[in-house]
């Protein structure tokens, strides 16, 4: 591939660069078409084969990209970390290796560990499409996309727009992606933390014309955002320890129905879910027609095709991908079931 | 749907129907016929996403499920409790929101508690398939379902039967939907079991013409009945505290060989599995010709395959579902392997 | 099927023959070349049902044989040990009846007991075809497949060449299926291991007109063989206490550079995978151009699909499976995905 952005693998947001990015969110735009269809399944990816390999659980991101494989036909195998050669003590490379000698062409892999889908991007570079589905604190490229993709929908554009970030900033692999994303697609970012939860510096985190700031007061910022992007408080990841208690955090960095009031007309909250109702976010505002939770949940699942289909459809000499970005006017419909 | 007791879900027997239960069970006369081909696989659901949600292990359910979803060439994605968000202390309610929110077609769920399915129904009623797989000691409709008919088919018809269900019968889901559904059916049902195993009360579990009764003493209606269905004493749930022995409960609920031989010709013995030999039923009588607990599993995958066929074929604008009851004239073949 | 050493199961090398090991290899070779095509996917098994049965972890081997069973277009069915009905006391005889009377057609059983997959061909044969994935310390005979089409495809032919296998013989089901597969394939062997990890005999373990021979001093053995396979160190066997320490082990027994060094010109080292690197064999070796391990992981997928078409494709009145030895020409390709 090469060109405008476009490599062999998605592994972070800002290697992406602007175009890229704008790229696959067009393509999520004929996906979503593609969804919205009685039968939505396309035979794009059919006789290919989807590694999932999830050294950490997500059952969320796992299901999206599973049933985004499956909807362009591509088979699926999954694997998680118990029960893998590694816990026989196999090398991560090992592991790596054995997967590409079976022929697999894209290997989607989660990892508690930061840079792993780079290392393995190197391992295999000749013939695996390596996904980052999340590593470590670091990035979470498709969450990003959803997220811009979504935000895009809503607003009909991102350029200008104005994003409140709130909460565990620096153990978020979401914020980073996000805020790359943000910042490359023009829109401005406002991080909104506690000091405890912030890293210690933010340098680099905004690669594109948006810009980014910092403020430890919510209330301040409510009033002057599009969006309110409120990160889950990772409660089995002990930063419960980082705040002085989880309700003083909610009084402090919640979006309580009080909040989200003051909030502009047409301002959108979001999530990455799972959500904590009651700490991060009300119930009542979770459930209120600002929230573009739900939304979120369903662009994933475009966004991950358009990844897939972008990185895998580029090896066919099908006449698929030849008119991808503007409404996938290649990619045929599946026969309805009872015509064969 | 609508009519003759078709619901969007099939949560329990009784609001099935006595119609709608005996249009499944010809429904799976159809699959069965479908099994019995060398290729047993038809277009119907291609392009739909079944979730397999088994938040209790239960291989041979999930295995049966998974087999007529396949079967009938949907997708599908399974996941255990383990390694969900609801471990992350999402709520079930959000869990439910996300999968819907994936564009899943039907949601296939077992789980240790009552009611869950309902609940579910409740949130998902809009655009996904609620099939309960069992729910805590509540209902097991497929199972019912399943019984019907291996019944049906080995006596050529159900009303006026008479089936002694013994055993375990105030935790068994099995026992609560088996009865409703042979009540339906005009089939009359004796309960055989030591007090401590019964439920307060049964009034209600029978909702149709086949009657109630209920005995402590096996060995006094054994002559009598068409079907002895044995159910299976749950020793991982600790029923063994409410009998005096295992070799008690066997010695006066068990069906032995000596008991057996007092059955009338032609009567049949079923359990659902998986068997406890030697506890509930003697191996020799386990592997007579009087046992139907091989055609009871094989009757499983018809009888799903009929349910997910019946609820999600209704989406579609596809021939198939024209025709239905009766041969299943609208549901092609695939072509064999070869051609295509 | 009947003639040529081909029977309804693949259990162990032995009863296989040469005859139906060198049929195996043939078709094989066919299967690598629809591997290495842009979509190595072939429609010979549409609508079978393979069940994948692993009652040991192995990753490996699973995602091998389940990436072997899709490209064939057959269905897979995956469940290990832990929440099966062998958990609520079943018998493995019932379990494996249930799996039968679902109508599935193969099953793919890996258990840490020797001679289970007899077992169940025992119970199943009428139905089932049974796989043999690994059953205790007895045999794996996929492996030996793929590890003798691996050296007929280095060297161009297996008769007359000489095979050293190193490491832990009395533990391993590699072992054993290999030195059954090189012998009837006229390869000699040589095993070289510390008397601690030899088994009492290895009388009958070469059925063939390979000869089998015993070596305590792998320096003495290294300059004049074909082949070096090294044998896993099973550390989570505890095979540990049966040598001094690792590293003497290591320094007796492991392919230093050094050793390597001694090799014939065009001598492959192999090893079933996965690597103790810096145990039986140093990284360096490992990832020298003498290393086949890569190409046996690669072959593992052909020889899979090879054992998988030649069981069930024969059930099959399609076309295929006419002319399969010698280029597949009976196996048409999939369409290609945007054709249809």
């Amino acid at each position: 591939m090469g060109d405008g952005g476009r490599g062999r693998h998605l592994l972070g947001i800002e290697e992406l660069g602007a175009e890229g990015l704008r790229e696959l969110l067009d393509l999520t735009d004929g996906f979503a078409e593609v969804n919205a269809r009685p039968l939505p399944k396309v035979p794009a990816l059919r006789g290919t084969t989807v590694v999932l390999a999830f050294f950490e659980d997500s059952t969320r991101t796992r299901v999206s990209f599973e049933t985004a494989a499956k909807r362009l036909s591509a088979d699926t195998i999954s694997f998680s970390s118990s029960g893998t050669s590694l816990s026989k003590g196999e090398s991560l490379r090992d592991t790596a290796l054995t997967i590409e000698a079976m022929g697999v062409d894209a290997l989607v892999v989660r990892h508690g560990s930061s840079g792993v889908p780079w290392q393995l991007a190197r391992w295999l570079g000749r013939r695996i499409h390596v996904v980052n589905a999340g590593d470590g604190w670091h990035e979470h490229p498709t969450q990003a996309l959803l997220d811009c993709w979504t935000i895009r929908r809503h607003f009909g554009g991102l350029e200008g727009l104005h994003v409140a970030l709130v909460g565990d900033i620096s153990h978020s692999r979401v914020a980073r992606s996000d805020i790359a994303a943000f910042s490359l697609s023009g829109v401005d970012v406002t991080v909104v933390a506690p000091r405890t939860l912030l890293p210690p510096t933010l340098e680099g985190w905004a690669p594109g014309p948006g810009k980014l700031s910092v403020s430890g007061d919510l209330d301040q910022v409510i009033g002057s955002v599009d969006v309110v992007y409120l990160l889950r408080m990772q409660r089995e990841r002990q930063t419960e320890s980082l705040v002085p208690s989880m309700r003083e955090y909610s009084a402090r960095f919640g979006l309580s129905a009080a909040r989200a009031d003051r909030l502009r007309p047409g301002a959108a909250v979001l999530h990455p879910g799972p959500m904590n109702r009651g700490v991060e976010i009300d119930p009542e505002v979770a459930d209120s027609d600002r929230s573009l939770v739900l939304q979120q949940v369903e662009a994933g699942v475009s966004a991950r095709m358009a990844v897939l289909f972008q990185l895998l459809g580029a090896d066919r000499d099908a006449p698929v991908g030849a008119d991808l970005v503007g409404g996938l006017t290649g990619v045929p419909a599946l026969d309805p079931a009872g015509a064969r």
